[in-house]
């Protein structure tokens, strides 16, 4: 991605806002803002956090060139002394942030900023497009991936996925899912992510046979050869086909045949009977893959129906997560500092969705001693003390509803990732999220991870944040 | 984006393919390849092609570099005879294609390629890539600000795009397809399109009062001032104090309030109050925007219920083409090449939808010469000589179905992009591809522009083709 891009990937408005602090004199004040998601996609009980890394770098690499000041000049909005300021400006802010690969629910602060007014606001959009784009399809990721119980599954939607970024992007998180490769080459150079692929359709055309164009591929890639089956007749020509070719050229050299794969017709039908005529064969460890249009309730479908389906090819509902393609990412103030004091703010609404949730805050989240299982997370302010002894939890909603907790430990899932402007966080590898994320994702109950009408996992509020939020909320009533 | 990540943006299968060709010495044959799109994403009765101005690009910068080379080494699935010819590869193909801004329909090949196997197939998911989002995108866009019925739509949605290049052509797409502007930044300095902001509710949060920030915001754009009304409560504090600050403000130093944005609440109650409170102060002349979630649906609404708005903000909706966010664009071979003879070449399924149309094509479109309105399309073999002066339109699944043409004028739809690698086609501005757009879909009868069941636009074949298919699917029976 050209850099010049990345600097300009934010909405007009934040330039228009920060010119207004600047011929203020406000630039210098101190705000805090809050990246939070509103709502679960799918109906799901859980998010799952991702794209941490892609803003850490552009925090680290962020200027604004001669180009992108040029640019701002033309549009006929700023003056000179502001574009100067633009063109000198380093950013000092704090980050904190919850790791990528941490299951996460709505309402939560997932990455807090304290900066000046116009560091805080030019940040806004980019760090929007990291994490939301990556936390909704690592999210739909997790429920395909866990919807195949075990089964491999291959990312393989580059072609549908909204952009090259979206393509390489989509396939990494898909990754730290739990799937097990992506045919998205761009995506193993980068991110180390397992590649893998076979052959297509016009690769049978443009030989003058199946058998001639399976025997060929059989010939190139004798031990790893998985043949589409599908190109003309799955059950009468393309596995017959590929039953001849290992047992006339694979077999006989030494080899195995590894796989076939069914990419169109009833799935659950054609595997059943390629079952039988590879066992009949002899060729009980060729696998079969299917793909055509999967996602998580297809698969569990699929599996219900005792299909024969060794590991599953998904494309376009994972990588555009199809069936919620928006995570509602949002990112608003939540407090300012005068004379160093932390002032917080609140946004009021006639929607209680959108009442925002004030103050400088963290994220507890509390797991039982015996199970290792998370209890419930609560907001709390940054300052507060939790107790590691005993807490009472009660749901904002309904206060009366309580219950106390002994026999816990808990941790605060953000973490410092830029302190005065400097990095202070190592950044985990591809591999070592995915790692994470299978190690956080088996604390959650697995009511919670249920693909429909999931438990509630508690996102409550402590003591002080809740008595906080009622008060402003008393201050700033609407007349409707 | 960086050079080295477009171009392994390829699915894996193509270099795997691309090898096996290689070892078989069947890699300088050469195929025809067909991009084109299965189905009409929404109900819809058109979609507009776009994406080819990146295609464009990537095909006259292709070159693999040693970092490539290096990468596709390390999987271990190549030889170095293989590497080698990857890494002096240029490319000679030759590529037609539709114009961007041109309404299109489902089946039309869009892009054909002809190259040596391993070139054509090479390009396969980067074209995908490249033309599915811009297409999709662009479509919605088109319907979204078709339903705005002149109103201005404002493009906003690049927090919600799946990932910063999806951000910039999405906004791009939205302004081909007749949006009036962006907020994306980067757009407006790739493509020159518009670009415009105001305030966020955190810029009102961040003064001491709502009345002060609508000031201090004046105060520095007088001539350019919207104000953000429903940060608090927008009836009784947000419309008021704007009315306040263009009263003791902006009019007497000469300028006008230019607009107020609703971001919040019931748009069509809000709107109707809103224009009633400015016009009994004199504001006629300010303008109302709307946003929160719009479609063309919803905009299609608020204006049967009279709301009064001038220009709408979309997001979301519009730059994830939420409500249908896959184009099921695809490549497909149609015909390889013989001692200089083309062989058509078809893919069978036992989807009617998923079987192909074979051999080198060309796609006509007949215009009514007294209204210039288009009357329908046929697919005809490329080198077929296609009447002046009459012609007989069939339905090639009801081909009793006829209409028999006269006083038409006919256009082919794809025009030469590269020969031999070269580039033969001067790709046109943003601006000028918007332009085009309107013109081209001012050709559409309206009936089939309705958003909802629209009249279905006739792609016929001519009569050769619809014997050469039936050939070669007899050709081809399939044992279900």
């Amino acid at each position: 991605m050209d850099f010049k891009e990345l600097m300009l990937m934010t909405d007009f408005y934040e330039f228009t806002m920060s010119y207004a602090y600047f011929k203020q004199n406000k630039h210098n004040e101190i705000a805090y803002f809050d990246m939070f998601i509103r709502r679960i996609p799918d109906g799901g009980g859980f998010m799952i956090f991702n794209g941490l890394h892609r803003f850490i770098d552009f925090v680290k690499d962020f200027k604004f060139d001669e180009e992108c000041i040029d640019y701002l000049r033309k549009t006929n909005y700023f003056d000179e002394e502001f574009l100067a300021y633009l063109k000198d400006l380093k950013l000092n802010v704090d980050v904190w942030s919850v790791k990528e690969g941490t299951p996460i629910f709505a309402n939560e602060p997932l990455v807090t900023i304290r900066g000046t007014l116009i560091q805080a606001q030019l940040l806004e959009t980019i760090l929007l497009i990291c994490i939301n784009y990556s936390t909704l399809v690592t999210t739909k990721a997790y429920r395909i991936a866990r919807a195949a119980q075990g089964r491999g599954v291959l990312e393989m939607g580059s072609r549908r996925a909204h952009g090259v970024d979206a393509a390489i992007e989509g396939a990494r998180a898909a990754y730290i899912a739990g799937c097990s490769a992506t045919a998205c080459t761009a995506t193993g150079e980068k991110y180390g992510v397992p590649v893998t692929g076979t052959i297509a359709h016009s690769y049978i055309q443009l030989h003058d046979s199946e058998l001639e164009a399976f025997r060929s591929y059989a010939e190139v890639t004798p031990d790893n050869c998985t043949l589409l089956v599908d190109t003309y007749d799955t059950l009468h020509s393309g596995i017959p086909n590929a039953i001849k070719v290992a047992k006339e050229y694979l077999i006989p050299n030494g080899h195995r045949l590894k796989g076939i794969r069914i990419d169109s017709g009833d799935l659950a039908y054609l595997s059943k009977k390629a079952r039988k005529l590879l066992d009949a064969e002899g060729l009980e460890d060729c696998k079969i893959v299917v793909s055509n249009s999967l996602d998580e309730y297809i698969i569990d479908d699929l599996i219900l129906q005792d299909a024969k389906i060794d590991s599953f090819g998904v494309g376009e509902n994972l990588i555009t997560a199809k069936s919620t393609p928006v995570i509602g990412g949002v990112y608003k103030v939540v407090a300012n500092e005068k004379n160093g004091e932390i002032i917080p703010k609140i946004k009021i609404s006639g929607n209680v969705e959108k009442v925002t949730n004030p103050g400088f805050k963290k994220v507890i989240r509390f797991y039982d001693n015996d199970t290792n299982q998370a209890i419930a997370d609560i907001l709390a302010l940054k300052d507060e003390v939790i107790s590691k002894d005993e807490y009472l939890l009660f749901d904002p909603t309904a206060p009366w509803k309580q219950k106390r907790i002994r026999n816990y430990h808990y941790v605060e899932l953000q973490v410092p990732i830029f302190v005065n402007g400097q990095c202070v966080y190592h950044a985990p590898s591809t591999e070592e999220v995915r790692q994470y994320c299978v190690e956080q994702m088996d604390t959650l109950w697995e009511e919670v991870k249920r693909l429909r009408y999931p438990h509630r996992y508690y996102v409550d509020y402590s003591q002080k944040l809740f008595d906080l939020k009622n008060d402003l909320i008393k201050q700033n009533t609407m007349d409707i």
